[in-house]
Formats: C-alpha cells, structure tokens, sequence
C-alpha cells in the first residue's frame, strides 16, 4: 500500500481542511497518507471526524510560513513540510501534497527530494484546458534561468506527463516562440531548436502564444519565468473577465434573468476550467511524486492531489520517464 | 493640417477597408491622410464612394505579403509600406498607420523612421483593460532580447504613454517578475531592479503575472519576448473561453434563453476589452507615431488608428518622452 506524506500545517485552510482532505482520500478512493505536523491539533480533528487511529501521524513542531523565504525551508528542519520531504527522501513515504508556500515546497522536491538521476532539473507542468483537450505548458515556476538542454529535457518530461497521464499518443512538441518560423525567438529558443529538432519528439517547431489555448500542441516548452507569468496573468484574466462581465451585467435586469438562466452552463465551464480541480501541480522528474496545491486548496482539493499522486506512481511515470530521457534524446546531446 | 500616411496594400481587407477607413477619417473626424499604394485601385474606391481628388494619392507599385520575412521591406522600396514609411522620415507625412505584416511595420518603424534621439529602441506598448481602468504592458514585441537599460528606457515610454495618452498622473510602474519580494526574478529581472529604483519614476517594485489584469500598476515593463506570448496567450484564451462556453450554452435551451438575454452587457464588455477598439497598437519613441492595426482590421479600425497618430501630435508625446527620458533618468544611468 502507498503512502503520500500530506504536509498538514501549509495552506491557508491548514490543518483543518487538509486533514479532512486525508480523510476523504481514505473513505473514498481507500488512499493512504502520512499526516505531518503538529500531533495534537492533527489528531484533535480526526478524534471529532471519528477517524482517530485509522491514519497514521508524524509530530512536526515547525511551520514554514506563507511569505517566508523559500529558502528558510532548508534550515527549519522540524517545519512540516521538511520533515514530509525527508519522510519521501527516506523512502517512509512514497509522495509529497503540500499546499503551503509553493517556492518552499519546490525547494523541498529539488533538494530534499531531489531529481531523478537522468535529469539535471525537475519542472513544474500544467495541463491547461482548451476548447479540443488540454496542452502542458512546462515549466511554469521551479526553473527561472534555462540553457537549451534544460529546455530540451522539459519536452522529454512534458512528453512523458501528456502520454502517461493525459493519454495522449505521440504528443505534438512545440517550442514556445514569437512567430512561427524556424529562427524566431530570443537566443534561447534559437540555440533549443536546433537540439528539438534533432530528438525523436514529434517536434512541430515554434509555438505561439496563441497555441497556448488553441490545442494545436500538445505540449508547450519554456523557461520558468516564461511559463510562470503566462499562467498567473490568465489566471488573472479569467477573474478580470468575469468581474467585467459581471458589472455589466448588474447594469441591466434583463441580463441578470439571462446570466440566472445560464448559471449552470457557466458552472460546468468553470468546472472544466478550474485546474484547481485536476489536483494541484506536479514538479515533474522530482525522485517521487511532489504535488502542489493551491493555497487556498480545501479537503476535495486534497483528496485529488492525493489521488494523483498515486496516479503518478499506478503509470510508474518515473520509469517511463528515464527511459524517454535515454530513447527520445540524442547520445550526443545527452553526453 | 497634420497629414498621416496610411499603407492601402496592408491588411487582409486591403485596399478596400482602408481606403474607406481614410475617407471616415476626414469625413467624421476631419483628419486628412496620405493614401499610399496601388493608384488605380484606390482611386477607382474613392471614385465609387464620391471622394475623388479630396485624399492626396501616392503611388507605390508593390505590396509585402502577410508572411514575407519582416526584412524584405528593406529591399522592396517601392512597396506601399516602405514608400509611406519614407515618407514620414522625410517630413512628407506626420505618422504611418498600417494593418500589414507587423514584423515588416516594425522594420520600417525601426529602421526607416527611426527611434528619437534620446532613445535606442523603440517599443510596444499596450493598453490592457482591468476592472479598474488600464495597464500599459511594454515591450510586447518590437525587441527580443533586451539589456538592463533598454527595459529602462520602456519604463519611461510607459509612464510617458500612461501619462500623456491614458491621463494617469504618476503611474505606479512595475518590472514583469515571478515574485512580489525584490531578488526574484530573472537575471535582467534582477539587474534592470536597482535602475527603476535609482530612478525618479514611481516605482513599485516587482509585478506578478496576476498584476497585469488586476489595475495594481499603471504601467509594467518586460522584454519584447516575454509581452509577446503574454499578448497572444491573453488573446487566445479570451476566444477559448468565449467558445468554451458556447459549447456548455448549446447544451441547454435555458442556457441559450439566457445567453440571448446576456448579449447585449456581454457586447458591452467585449467593446471595452477589444483592443482593436482603441486602434491599433503604438510603436513608442519612433521619431513620428507609427501605429500598426490588427491584420485584420475595418474601415473603422483605420480611422480609429488615423486618430490615435494625430492624438500623439496633439500631445506633442515625443517632446514630453525626450524630457522624460532626461529628467527621470539618473545621469550616471544615462551615460
């Protein structure tokens, strides 16, 4: 039976709704988890949820906060989310689901955790939705400054993640660029290029911002900072949208009945939509699964990021990882 | 009278929409243009719309395609885009207006107009809606791989733009980064940082990807590469969206009844986030306003752009952008 260490004490609903989150994983879907941080609050609300006993708890004294430096993540040895880490690096655990401060929580997967031997860097993947399916966008956080091999290894894991995870056969790799053409971009995208082309990906040359959300490809490589700043403004946009509608909608009664009328339309969208509904984040290449949840993640969103944690390890995706990295890459550019 | 030449060959409409683009120009707003391109054709429109010898015609014979390579404008002097380009550098129109191949409108903007005397580069900016008003984003797109000083330089552009087009007194300006706290970011981000801050523009530090959408800052600065894919993906997700839910609507007869009740406030909304609305996208700090409309824009987009290249004269936006650039700019930066 697996085991996914769960860092009870990050989130802004900790522990409370992550806890609870254990508990749904483990009455739903019959998933274990490893609930670290402080004992007596931890077992407090599993005494009131009548599941006292029935999963397994390690004390942690410390908590990483919020806004601390990702950095702090390595010298408090006892917070939550490191004792988790080392729970997974020592093999106790089989995963990671934090939703506490998401720079501590790469920091933990890069240095605790670590990568998997083939791999220099792990990186971090979304599945975004589009009208046709969904395209991974990788890396969208844990690497801010990128040489060429890194981005050549992001397509192997991006790949990988849209084949075993997302079912997708001989995914189309694209390069994240400013026009279409071959010889597009900055230096960066120029010197990758060349080494894309080079591999055994289905490499279908530059991508534009407009692929993003197009479904023309099914995975889209770039740096971290790159991907990180397309994902934050379209999560802003989307709330921008829909405040800007909703202003203009109070302005008249007529589309206020109409906007009634449409609610449960909207709310399927926004269901399929919402990627905080697929389970948080994964680091990608991490030794084990590292999930990453939003903030503001609630027991459900636990649950999920539970799930696809084990998911993770059903596909054995780090095995068929490894083997891409050696079989989808050239030996020279590999050497 | 200030005369702007407009590119009649560029665009997917052209010469017909942009030549009655010209003819709304003068007729609803008074403002006279430079028709530059194929003379029979677009005399034979003028004909047909009854305005004959009252637009000044230029002759040019050949056309850039939408997707030539930008740099054979360079070669292809006597087509439409290069000949209204040469006109403006020779005092002979006051400002270009053109819906055709951007990268081309760019090249002539750069290198056939040039940028003004305090300036290296010149950049893109736009206006982006947020429920609370606007964000200028810039660059988006006219430079690529960018130094410290030339994000810089787009600060002062964007707070010049914000100031003088948008009316926004001191703008809170911010650099595009992957973390509130100064140190995160990239390394231009890292580097262009302490320069914003020695400098006399209302800086406020780093901006998220979520800031642009949010009416946080006035104006956020980010190289040509990064506000490129930023501009499409936003673009692109908007039309994801919009037909996403269609998709829901379609499902339901109540959804469809409210939807037909919803079209005229979701009309609304969508005028004021359609920036084609505003006409066109400004290349910024070129000598005269240079200003580059969707490919696919109407009669109504071109008088739109037409007006907006007479509101930067009327603004005298280059004198205050010199002054700007002398008087925000420490002295030990500038040299």
């Amino acid at each position: 039976m697996t085991k996914i260490a769960v860092d009870c004490m990050g989130g802004d609903y900790a522990p409370e709704e992550i806890v609870k989150g254990c508990i749904l994983a483990y009455r739903e879907l019959g998933l274990e988890s490893l609930l670290v941080g402080d004992e007596e609050r931890i077992r407090s609300i599993l005494k009131r949820e009548g599941f006292e006993g029935k999963l397994q708890v390690v004390h942690a004294g410390d908590i990483i906060e919020m806004h601390e430096p990702p950095s702090n993540v390595l010298k408090k040895k006892h917070s939550s989310l490191y004792v988790a880490g080392r729970l997974v690096r020592e093999g106790l655990a089989d995963g990671l689901v934090s939703a506490g401060n998401t720079g501590a929580v790469l920091t933990v997967g890069k240095f605790v955790i670590g990568s998997i031997e083939e791999l220099e860097r792990p990186a971090i993947g979304v599945a975004l939705p589009n009208p046709k399916g969904k395209t991974v966008l990788i890396d969208v956080g844990a690497n801010v400054d990128c040489k060429p091999k890194h981005l050549l290894h992001f397509a192997v894991i991006g790949h990988t993640y849209a084949e075993e995870i997302l079912g997708i056969k001989n995914p189309r790799v694209g390069i994240l660029s400013i026009g279409e053409e071959e010889g597009k971009g900055n230096e960066l995208v120029k010197e990758t290029y060349p080494l894309l082309k080079a591999s055994r990906l289905n490499f279908k040359g530059n991508a534009e911002g407009r692929d993003i959300y197009a479904g023309t490809f099914d995975v889209i490589v770039c740096d971290g900072f790159v991907g990180n700043v397309i994902l934050k403004a379209s999560e802003s946009l989307g709330m921008a949208v829909l405040q800007m509608i909703k202003e203009e909608v109070k302005k008249s009664l007529l589309a206020r009945l109409g906007a009634l009328l449409m609610m449960p339309a909207l709310n399927n969208f926004k269901k399929k939509a919402d990627f905080a509904e697929y389970g948080g984040i994964p680091l990608l290449g991490a030794k084990k699964p590292v999930i990453i949840t939003h903030g503001r993640a609630n027991a459900k969103a636990i649950r999920n990021a539970i799930r696809v944690a084990n998911e993770f390890l059903a596909h054995h995706f780090n095995d068929r990882l490894a083997e891409n990295l050696r079989k989808l890459i050239l030996q020279e550019v590999r050497a």
